[in-house]
């Protein structure tokens, strides 16, 4: 098992990484809670619900299951569980455990965050996508008008990673989670980065996702440590989401997963800043790659300045310009700011490339 | 003007009391904002919304108004505010701010609390009352199973309190608000208590008023900041608020002020102190001050057993007993546990003298 320390402004909290610890999280609980909230999702559910159940056997525990996918991260849904956990008589002693991907975790944190104003909850992520969310305390449901828009900065006490989970996943679903860690990749080290260039996602043991997840993690984990509410370094995790949100939204959500958007997001940022700053970047490598695993490769006809005004109304926009990550080179990132306009020219030429392609 | 400061675990922020400060908004703004939100009701509105509108004159300055009410405090509203911050383009250098009492304070906080996980807000009470809630960051939203169920602890940038707004309160909110200020000078200081009662609010003037309030504020002010998530000290401004909570909600709410109800809360709460410590405690100087200046003296028939149901489900209690906040004198608050059981024989004693009275 692999042990990473995360501290934040409120306290300092562990991420476990190994196998089989679902059925052991009793012993990671740091003190006695008066019960246990398990929130998990439909999906999740039939496939480890009992054996987290049956390992918090001296607890009092309560189970709350949502419908799997991305809209149960709505206001009703939100309402839905706090009339749970008010039903069950969860006080401020209690503990709320997210078993589950990214929709989970951040419905579950955002619960726990604001349940008679707060209390204790843990990660339990079980797609590799999660081992992103459930690091760094950003919890949220989605508006009608926007993702994400209503939520807090909200650390969890622990983050347990059984990484047996994931070999339920979907190939997409693998796809997307390895997205996000070729994200930390390339924002902080070469090394890295072609450990993942050299793996077949259709091969995969746990002992290299082990190490890709420890060190992805760890990327996520500094970065966050640093600057928890993302008025600084933390916008750098942003490399490659500024055109990836903006075209998951133009598709509809549900049309492509997250992190296969995100990658399609990675190499315009990539050739971006090669034109930028001049330099050579491993824009081909990184194609083949997602060749190789069967990343989409190309995009139905979208039109640029949709996708311009998508960009420009991210949360982290404060002002008329695009903040996009770039890269001077591998584990160098930067953030420039462009009007649309000046984006425009770039985005077209991408766009034809990827109807073509 | 009187100023207060307050340290959070995030940041410090000032209180400032006086006259006409809602005519000197912008100068106390501590950095330009991208964008300002006044959210207020539909009662305040009428009065001061002006008046903060033109002191913001140089900002780019939104409003919402919503209906003056504790209905207010719904998952609905706090929707509908969001859904009005994202159509105006707030960004997380915007502002809110609340104008209002109680009920705008806690839902406009709640919203900034969570709006793209959280933007900067301004308290601008103008009630007594509010001058409890605005300090100290509570923030929240009611469930239709329990007031204030959803929320964080999210302390304002500033708290802006111009006395002469609470001018045109009527007299049951005036009492209301004089309630917590009673219960600052119960748990604190003896001075400050007998300036109280030696105080007619019919009576009142803008100097006494200001120094009633800087002293009540004080108090809370040191209190949240020795405990902000209430685990400790904190949990002493509960105060009369046990048994205060019970009687609102078991009577229906609206149909007593808050501060009316915490008033006969706290008259139970002394005249438990003397027995359980066997102290005298100043229960008919408070009994004479409250009918010299109109409370309730009197309720109708209650169920003594359905209100310890309430008062063992508050989210204070983290085990099967109440927690009441008792003094062994004035300044000397201690919190005691009673079984429902133990305290049904004083309650009941107390409701027949109040029903007969």
């Amino acid at each position: 098992m692999k042990e990473i320390k995360v501290q934040t402004s409120t306290h300092p909290y562990k991420i476990m990484i190994g196998e089989k610890l679902r059925f052991n999280l009793s012993e990671v609980l740091s003190k006695k809670y008066a019960s246990v909230l398990i929130i998990t999702d439909s999906h999740v559910s039939k496939l480890y619900l009992k054996d987290v159940q049956n390992s918090l056997a001296n607890e009092k525990v309560f189970t709350a299951v949502i419908p799997a996918g991305e809209q149960s991260k709505s206001i009703e849904q939100f309402y839905e569980l706090h009339t749970k956990a008010i039903e069950n008589g969860l006080n401020r002693n209690s503990l709320i455990i997210a078993l589950g991907g990214g929709v989970v975790g951040d419905l579950a944190g955002f619960v726990a965050a604001t349940y008679m104003r707060g209390i204790d909850y843990i990660q339990v992520p079980t797609t590799i996508l999660a081992h992103d969310s459930s690091v760094g305390g950003k919890v949220a449901i989605n508006h009608a008008l926007g993702k994400n828009m209503i939520g807090n900065f909200y650390p969890p006490r622990a983050v347990i990673y059984d990484v047996e989970t994931v070999h339920t996943l979907s190939k997409a679903e693998i796809r997307s989670g390895y997205a996000e860690l070729v994200k930390e990749a390339l924002i902080s080290d070469v090394a890295f980065f072609e450990d993942i260039m050299a793996a077949s996602l259709d091969e995969m043991n746990n002992e290299r996702l082990i190490s890709h997840l420890q060190q992805g993690i760890e990327v996520k984990a500094r970065i966050v440590e640093e600057d928890e509410k993302e008025s600084g370094v933390r916008k750098f995790l942003n490399f490659g989401h500024t055109l990836g949100h903006a075209i998951e939204a133009e598709l509809g959500y549900g049309k492509m997963t997250h992190g296969e958007a995100i990658a399609i997001g990675m190499l315009f940022a990539l050739g971006l800043s090669q034109k930028y700053y001049g330099v050579n970047l491993p824009l081909e490598e990184l194609t083949s790659w997602m060749k190789a695993n069967a990343y989409p490769s190309s995009l139905p006809q979208l039109n640029p300045n949709d996708l311009l005004a998508k960009m420009a109304s991210d949360k982290k926009v404060l002002n008329d310009r695009i903040p996009m990550v770039l890269l001077k080179e591998i584990g160098k990132p930067e953030t420039v700011e462009f009007t649309k306009e000046e984006l425009l020219e770039e985005l077209s030429s991408f766009l034809g490339k990827m109807v073509k392609a």
